[in-house]
């Protein structure tokens, strides 16, 4: 049923009930209806998007929290993938394909100026454009490649290894020749890692008693690139086995973010004992790259030689749930949530 | 009274006594005199030096502990100013003033492996080559203008700031026009940084109940660089005041040496959401740069433009309540120990 323009819909939203403290729940959103004029405001140069995709991401919790930048009873904002319907601004026109930065509702009217790229590229699924292709894809990419100056034959050890970056981290690391070992947690994440990612070896990071032994047996010559997405205990671990002029590209912390009190970490001298470069970074400062980074994996990805795995969820209804589900690792691969079909 | 080749001497000598838990004690420590023929053996490419001022540095503390290098028995190891009393290399000759890894003790026979400069210019104290014009002021270049990347008004927080690295750290930020503020540990510190280093500003740390509170009222538009020389809750603190893009080098980490468990440190995040690197480093790596460094910081010094204060103790006997001392911040200023005169 294609929406008309001019014509007023119910506009499903989800809402931020109220800041998030602790662990994110299905209750501090809620799902709304709201009524939308489809269009584009007189003399505006904003797009009317009709959201198909929404990405879930670990980054969301701390735009929820009380020092983020969601507002109570607003929609969630976060990246998604999207068909414009009308716009105000040249560069986008009625039909155009995109991804970048939407609200978590079914019609949302954004700003040209924020992050919108258009997609170019159709004989891929349009969902990757939340994930591999998108945000996430980027962001391994700048993390491995700009940030962890990885070389071949380099010791790499990726945490979170089976989420929307990690995955596509070790198989970053495999095409460059570096032996690299994920964690995640659980036996099927593991088994992801191993099987379908081509990971050298993973294991389940719930199941290892001494982060510290684990590392030991997996690196017994110590990791030179570790790529952080957890933190606290695992960070504190990692520092005991990296090697000389190792290279820490800091891309999250998702043990941290629903904490009063993060853990501390308190290796924090093997950053000088073996000259170990730690670089928090965020992916808005390398969207330059972007149509570099598109050269390279796409070719890859027809060639079916990297992959990637997707946990699409359906339905705005079920957004809390899906949004909720990462802090608890219950997602397996990059959690999606589908709104429409195109 | 001049040692003579051949000539059996008692050597005077500060050994380990066994491996260091905690703070370090004098007592850790024991003065002896063993005897010592004053030779380089035949065939050996082995240097004579006799040592005419020791320097007491923070990083010797790891040396000392259970998993240090230091051998219980043997001499305290360490960088010094010495005078070749004969030489078995080529590249050294009887005279040459060196500084380099030397014992501590009145004579050492040292390899020429090991890290040992020629000192070419004697129109500046000879002590100097213990702080400003050996490691602790290369270090303080190399992590200042190598691993800081400062830029032109910057502002630069610098912690231990009076120490030997600190003070000159302070300097060079004053040269490239940056803004720097320095804490330290009492009061005569604290006027040191104000009135004789040129630094902008300066606090004592411990009356401060509340460092981001005190790092918010120096720095209310942030920090660009950190140089890092405490680690710990000063660390935790400046995490929160950094700048987007900040920088820090890791230098030292002295408050964390001396405990058993290391304190946590807390607000690791904000490496992302100011993407700030965080750069151990070790100026080994950069000896390389000692002459581009001596261009530099010998023409200030000889302007006076470049200022450096030293604590000078005298006599090996108090080799021990000197390095001891450094943990405790009773020395102000470079830590040296005179053993002899030339």
């Amino acid at each position: 049923m294609a929406a008309t323009i001019g014509e007023v819909v119910r506009n499903k939203q989800v809402l931020l009930r109220d800041c998030v403290t602790g662990f994110p729940k299905e209750s501090d959103m809620v799902v709304v209806e709201n009524p939308l004029k489809l269009e584009v405001p007189e003399g505006s140069n904003e797009i009317l998007l009709k959201n198909l995709y929404l990405s879930c991401d670990p980054y969301m919790r701390n735009r929820m929290g009380k020092n983020g930048t969601f507002t109570p009873g607003s929609p969630i904002i976060g990246y998604g993938v999207a068909k414009v319907l009308e716009s105000g601004h040249p560069d986008y026109k009625k039909g155009d394909l995109v991804w970048g930065i939407t609200g978590w509702e079914e019609y949302s009217l954004v700003s040209s100026t924020q992050i919108l790229f258009k997609i170019e590229h159709t004989d891929v699924p349009l969902s990757y454009y939340t994930g591999i292709l998108g945000m996430p894809g980027m962001t391994a990419y700048a993390g491995f490649y700009e940030v962890g100056s990885p070389k071949k034959g380099e010791n790499v050890f990726v945490s979170a290894a089976s989420g929307a970056v990690g995955q596509l981290v070790g198989q970053f690391a495999k095409l460059m020749g570096c032996h690299v070992v994920g964690s995640a947690g659980s036996k099927d994440k593991v088994d992801l890692l191993k099987n379908k990612f081509g990971f050298d070896d993973a294991f389940n990071y719930k199941e290892e008693q001494d982060l510290n032994a684990a590392l030991k047996r997996y690196f017994p010559d110590g990791i030179d690139i570790y790529f952080e997405n957890v933190g606290g205990k695992t960070l504190d671990a990692v520092l005991l086995n990296m090697r000389p002029h190792g290279r820490i590209p800091v891309c999250g912390m998702i043990s941290q973010y629903n904490l009063d009190q993060p853990e501390g970490v308190t290796n924090l001298t093997h950053l000088i004992y073996k000259r170990i470069t730690m670089r928090g970074f965020t992916v808005t400062d390398f969207y330059h790259l972007y149509t570099k980074f598109l050269d390279l994996v796409l070719p890859h990805i027809r060639a079916g030689k990297i992959v990637y795995v997707e946990d699409i969820a359906e339905g705005l209804e079920n957004g809390p749930a899906a949004l909720v589900g990462l802090f608890s690792g219950r997602n397996v691969g990059k959690q999606v949530l589908l709104v429409a079909r195109e």
